[in-house]
């Protein structure tokens, strides 16, 4: 057992508070892992306000990390101490019907226990005072040490910059592997993207990868479309302007609708507009964000009986293990861009103010650095 | 303009009329098709109801037709008279942005005058005593001749049953079309058809094609079965039988659910099911179905987001002139099965019984034939 500084979200609502937890050895199967940096995403935030329905407090949040691996427990066999890693909010086991089915990245060797903040044996490694904290999306990266599965731990590229490449973790792989991997861009193809945050962004960067040829981006902040331009956009909407559905505005500017939508923020009416701004015929709809608790999408049937496709993506359909050293190599080589998303950097001691700047809409990506040990 | 008998829809709800009509010739890129034989389909009722938000009265419905040509007008090059034709209500004229596509089937070259009732000059070659009356999905086909554009006709064999290929108009494209253009079922899948109408029965059968290795039917009307395992089912549901969302039942039969599923009725509420009944990570669902004008679907997001994709099918994504030929020969060889959905047949003056017939769940397809000339 170690000893180490976390955020810890004791409640819902409640600012994060910097703790001395207690962390307890890698068991089988499982690894320690000293952070070096970590992103905060929107999805920490939709946690800690309580909308989340499987959020459980008193827990360490955090999933878009970069550490280092400290110690292994028994049986890991594919990962050593000095190993580079980013812990992955989605397995891959290799092993399970979703992982052997070539059709999916939602591998679920973990699932059940880390909905429930637990590692798979049923117990947490976090404590403070011998009474248990709970794990955050089986990563808990706001620790300066967490506790991971093997089989969530992607080994990456140990040249890779750790304060840029934890946003491979979460909202940059998410966009991208969106954009490549689920919904399948082709060149020229017309794509509009709702929400301008990191996976919006993301999303708009995937489309340039893909030779997208016209790169809508749609936002109520206006003060976002720089960025989106820097990373390829080449149509600035906001809703705010006009007086008809989005939906309609779009598919006049588009002579019948695009070719792909991708919704980035986690709202069902906007899910909807996103869904019927698609072009008749074979445009797709992906939906990324996640919306509250016992919230709904609808649309009248006619919308996919003439051609429209819904879909989803969870982490952008990367199967982590396998494809996120790739995303980093990706990286290395200048394809994927990842550094003007980190708009601020911070010692975890300032986390809610990482927070803060994310509900102000003012940072795309704080990125938290832990002291060099 | 010659005279004809035609069955008349004077208004929603009312019985059709037999009544002498006249029709027009041919103007130019038109045909005129004498019809042989026609089903009538739920979509027919569906207008005739009312409920089709764009029903136009007084119409000659019926779109489900194998026919000769009779003559030609001005420029069609295609067709000359004698040739063996099923009409469509999904043109092809490969020229569109939505036939260059290569993406999907759904013409839009003469969509918005079809729509109307009209022909693409904005007339009508139907009237009585000189009123016109309204074309219906650019076909008519209960009536003993009918002016169709030459995009809207699939030259055929002649030597296949015009009482048979009818069915390839509409319900038996429809449905095995969905399953092997649209889902791409593969060898070995896991399928579930809701609603065993001849759509429903086509989806099975083309399941069988596909080489699915189980094969779900449900219906509250278990008269369907019998049916349904002829054409390949290997499951049953009557979801009357279950005191939970059928849902629940289908994943839990499954092991987690279908690969794919097929909504054949038009009821938004068997929509929702059908697509929750998915599996996780891959499960598609294709809407079949036609629901009622400003009827709804809904679900949440979070099936979407982890992986389950909606679709939704017009005439199985099958491109009328290119594939129906194609689908007629598989028919003649065997491969295709049209014979048992013809539950019925009568001459034209019985058409009323034949739409109580399918209103009562007695028939799959009664087959109008007209006197031989």
């Amino acid at each position: 057992m170690l000893k180490c500084k976390a955020a810890v979200a004791w409640g819902p609502g409640q600012p994060l508070k910097i703790e001395e937890v207690e962390v307890q050895d890698p068991q089988a199967g499982e690894v320690l892992v000293r952070m070096v940096a970590t992103g905060v995403c929107h999805t920490d935030a939709f946690t800690l306000s309580g909308e989340d329905p499987e959020g459980i407090f008193p827990a360490i949040l955090g999933h878009e990390g970069a550490g280092i691996v400290e110690a292994v427990g028994e049986g890991v066999t594919s990962l050593k101490p000095g190993d580079h890693v980013i812990p992955l909010y989605t397995a891959e086991c290799g092993e399970c019907k979703f992982c052997k089915s070539g059709k999916t990245n939602l591998c679920q060797a973990v699932r059940a226990t880390q909905g429930k903040g637990l590692m798979p044996d049923g117990t947490s490694r976090f404590s403070i005072n011998g009474e248990p904290i709970f794990h955050y999306m089986g990563c808990s990266t706001f620790s300066e040490y967490s506790v991971v599965p093997e089989i969530s731990l992607a080994k990456v590229n140990e040249d890779a910059a750790m304060d840029k490449i934890c946003l491979l973790g979460c909202g940059v792989t998410t966009g991208i592997g969106a954009v490549l991997n689920t919904a399948k861009v082709e060149e020229g193809a017309t794509v509009a993207v709702f929400g301008l945050g990191g996976i919006g962004l993301s999303c708009i960067q995937g489309a340039r990868i893909a030779g997208a040829g016209r790169i809508i981006a749609i936002d109520l902040n206006e003060s976002k479309f720089e960025m989106a331009e820097q990373f390829g956009a080449t149509d600035f909407i906001n809703p705010s302007k006009f007086d008809k559905p989005i939906q309609e505005v779009i598919v006049e500017m588009t002579d019948g609708g695009v070719d792909y939508s991708f919704e980035c923020i986690g709202n069902v009416n906007v899910m909807r507009a996103a869904l019927e701004c698609c072009h008749k015929g074979w445009g797709e709809s992906i939906i990324i964000g996640v919306a509250g608790a016992g919230q709904e999408i609808s649309t009248r049937p006619f919308q996919l009986v003439t051609g429209r496709v819904w879909r989803g993506s969870a982490f952008g359909g990367v199967k982590g293990r396998t494809e996120l050293p790739g995303y980093v190599e990706d990286y290395m080589s200048g394809k994927i861009e990842i550094d003007p998303f980190v708009t601020h950097k911070m010692k975890l001691e300032d986390i809610n103010e990482a927070f803060h700047l994310m509900h102000e809409g003012e940072s795309i990506r704080t990125v938290i650095e832990f002291d060099a040990k």
